[in-house]
């Protein structure tokens, strides 16, 4: 997708959530906002926004000389490992374990501190476990997955990880084999190796990293061994609206697990924002 | 007030409304953008965000080479004309027509298209006519206006000056002189003579211009003429978050009437957004 004219007032509100992580309401930013205005003046629209927001994502955490979602990243983690016993026991109840899993995984991509300043994650897991979301290609997806040996899963952000979590120990015991891909450093609230560890993943599927600070995955940014990983892929899942923007029509065979947060998104899939998607590449 | 760092995102959203009332989901605008990313980097913080928005619109109008507000003005004084007779009518019946037609001209000012993008006039008529809204200096202004022989009306929107009307003309029959002031030339949804004379406000009382195109009242940027009106009024009542953005704590004897829109203007006041306010100076 390309950059909308509606996604330049919404690189300042993601600029400003950055930067009251660790400043709450303070007003003493002047610098750093007219730098993010230089960033976005040389803005090349005719690719996904998610170029501008890296950029603008590094400038913030090189001058606070901090990753600024570190902290939050690691409470969204612990809050949804609180919940982790439940889901469990419910997907295990469930008739359909995988899909149950599919829809939690969807669910906990509510957990978004680039675009939300709040969360309502029991609010999304009921949204989720309802029969009807806006795309639902699940008879699909549990076909290519039953189909493959593995698959490459991109995961999105902290918090959500944990709910990740659940759908690959599905995978698991169907018996994939699964890879996971972590950022190759700290951007916004995405996953490390650091989440991944909390998260309870180690151990249970190998983990790579993209070897990219960048929002969602830009290909041509990322290390030339995650692209070697990703070229091979049989299957891949794919978490959240970054990583849509930034892979959709990649020609790879791709299953897109996200919730619709924004307008310019919403509008180019023919949704309303905050649609729940299980959506085939 | 000055500045505050959520203003930054709200310049764009400004800018993308005002385009789009010309060009609907357009997005061929780059250029106009780039130029309105360097207005905000020269923007001084220190400043009312209306200076800022006032050099924004001043350079839209220049690049449009004309007004995109013109025909959205001129549909909601129409719109608001079709609900005049009603209104006129239930501020004849109530116990204090004073009252009622200060509430509704608070009403009136949600018709504003630098902020919304949609409008409910029904809804905030009847939350202004409830007993309770959130700064309430009634009994102050009914005094104030007693005691004045004359007064300074500050117009704000199109659309809005139907409901001005009603309380002005609530005025005139209490016996006060009337100045009402409009903008020396269009900026956003703001009120001109033209609007002016498509309320019927014309005969009614004294109607003068303000000789700037600023976004509120910037009093340095006004004509010499308004300014020695605006020196010598015994009384202001001023319109819109604009005019109180820009005249609050300037000294004059004021009463402002408006709904503080935005989160910055609420924050200030300690109130939530959409609070309807009746405050005196």
């Amino acid at each position: 997708m390309q950059t909308a004219i509606e996604c330049f007032p919404c690189f300042l509100r993601q600029t400003i959530i950055a930067l009251k992580q660790l400043y709450g309401m303070d007003d003493t930013h002047g610098g750093i906002i007219r730098d993010i205005l230089s960033i976005m003046q040389e803005a090349d629209t005719s690719k996904p926004p998610a170029y501008t927001t890296t950029y603008i994502h590094r400038l913030i955490r090189d001058r606070l000389a901090q990753d600024p979602f570190r902290d939050i990243k690691h409470r969204y983690n612990a809050i949804a490992l609180e919940l982790y016993p439940a889901l469990k026991e419910k997907i295990k109840e469930s008739r359909d374990p995988l899909w149950t899993a599919a829809r939690l995984a969807i669910a906990g991509n509510v957990i978004d501190f680039g675009i939300f300043t709040s969360i309502d994650i029991e609010g999304s897991m009921s949204r989720a476990l309802k029969e009807h979301i806006a795309v639902d290609d699940y008879p699909s997806f549990k076909n290519a997955v039953a189909d493959a040996k593995g698959l490459l899963y991109l995961f999105d952000n902290a918090g959500e990880i944990v709910f990740d979590r659940l759908l690959i120990e599905e995978f698991v015991s169907l018996g994939k084999k699964v890879t996971a891909v972590v950022k190759g450093a700290p951007v916004l609230n995405d996953v490390t190796f650091e989440d991944a560890a909390q998260a309870g993943i180690t151990g249970l599927c190998e983990i790579i990293d993209n070897g990219s600070d960048a929002v969602g995955t830009i290909l041509e940014w990322t290390s030339p061994e995650f692209r070697r990983e990703f070229e091979a892929a049989e299957l891949v899942i794919s978490k959240g609206q970054g990583n849509f923007e930034t892979l959709e029509g990649n020609g790879k065979k791709t299953y897109f697990l996200f919730q619709s947060k924004c307008d310019v998104v919403s509008k180019e899939l023919g949704l309303s924002p905050g649609s729940m998607l299980l959506k085939k590449s």
